[in-house]
């Protein structure tokens, strides 16, 4: 474990690299979707290996991981699902709401793609997981899946929708959670139902 | 629906687009492990900036999506979890190995965290729907998840992994099929079942 970073340090680092990855997510997409001449994609490669040169000059050994800060904000940058650092996270942008349920919304293009024109059913079950989690965690103790059921009710299309979830139950370090995936005309799409379990502290 | 195109064609486009690709999963890595300083990540973006100008001069409108070549082979570019063009893709190399058992070797890094130093649940959750749904796939029917099952068992690593799936049985249009996600010293991490809905062909 690093030491914990000053909260502005944090905040620097987050307007540094937060613009970096929206870039790069748009990089991300255009790559799957570009029909450049050859000459065009060669160029860019180079470009994108004299970017990484540049950012991999200096790296953490280690995967980045959650790090708290000395005002006890957790920092989950690299997270694949929220991370302000992680290309590969929408990211989800989850909200609490009032009795513990957790919303999102988000747009989903190209790079979440499995049948034409269609999020890809396990792009939907890691959205699920990572927001029915979210009613479990709490700021000490992050959650982990124990199990996960995740039903698919009709075609989920590339484009704007909402993921929320609840708790339905808890019976000590178990949270019962429910949620679903609704689509921009409000049809749900996804369902599902999953046990989290938050390990009890050091001492605890 | 674009033309088929050539096969020709199409592997020019993957000797072309492959090494981009590759080059850009480097790209997201380092963006999330970075400790560069301001000028570097300034300059980095830059080249990202441009980058994505040199691929975005010709797109497609749309998603980019399945498309087959005149001598029948899908072009699964785009996918999330395969996709030769996709970033976000480990991406997974499907074999098919006998009895429709279906398997996949890959190392996942910092860009597919969730806990610290482990893979995301819905990471495991998105491979093992892909692979569980591989199972089911048909060269003129892709299959559908109709419901995903994943129990969690023990912790997974970030690392090398190994995803298999298999048929437990058919019936009619669905494929009940079974798979898991083992570690690099084989233990059991996550186990899943589901059912994959093959819609009939148009006529059929």
């Amino acid at each position: 474990m690093t030491a914990a970073p000053d909260p502005d340090d944090a905040r620097r680092t987050e307007e540094l690299y937060g613009p970096l990855t929206e870039s790069l997510r748009r990089l991300v997409d255009v790559t799957i979707r570009s029909d450049a001449d050859e000459p065009d994609v060669v160029r860019a490669r180079q470009l994108i290996e004299e970017a990484a040169e540049l950012l991999g000059s200096h790296v953490h050994p280690d995967p980045y991981p959650v790090r708290r800060t000395v005002d006890g904000r957790f920092l989950t940058w690299g997270n694949v699902a929220i991370g302000l650092r992680n290309a590969i996270a929408p990211p989800l942008k989850v909200r609490r709401v009032e009795n513990g349920r957790v919303t999102t919304d988000l747009v989903l293009g190209a790079a979440y793609e499995g049948p034409v024109g269609h999020v890809h059913g396990g792009v939907c079950a890691l959205i699920l997981d990572h927001i029915l989690g979210a009613t479990a965690h709490r700021p000490d103790a992050p959650a982990f899946t124990g199990t996960l059921t995740v039903r698919y009710v009709a075609p989920t299309r590339l484009g704007a929708l909402r993921a929320e979830a609840w708790v339905d139950r808890e019976e000590g370090i178990k949270t019962f959670a429910a949620g679903r995936i609704t689509d921009a005309n409000g049809t749900v799409t996804v369902e599902a139902e999953g046990i989290f379990i938050r390990p009890r502290v050091r001492g605890g």
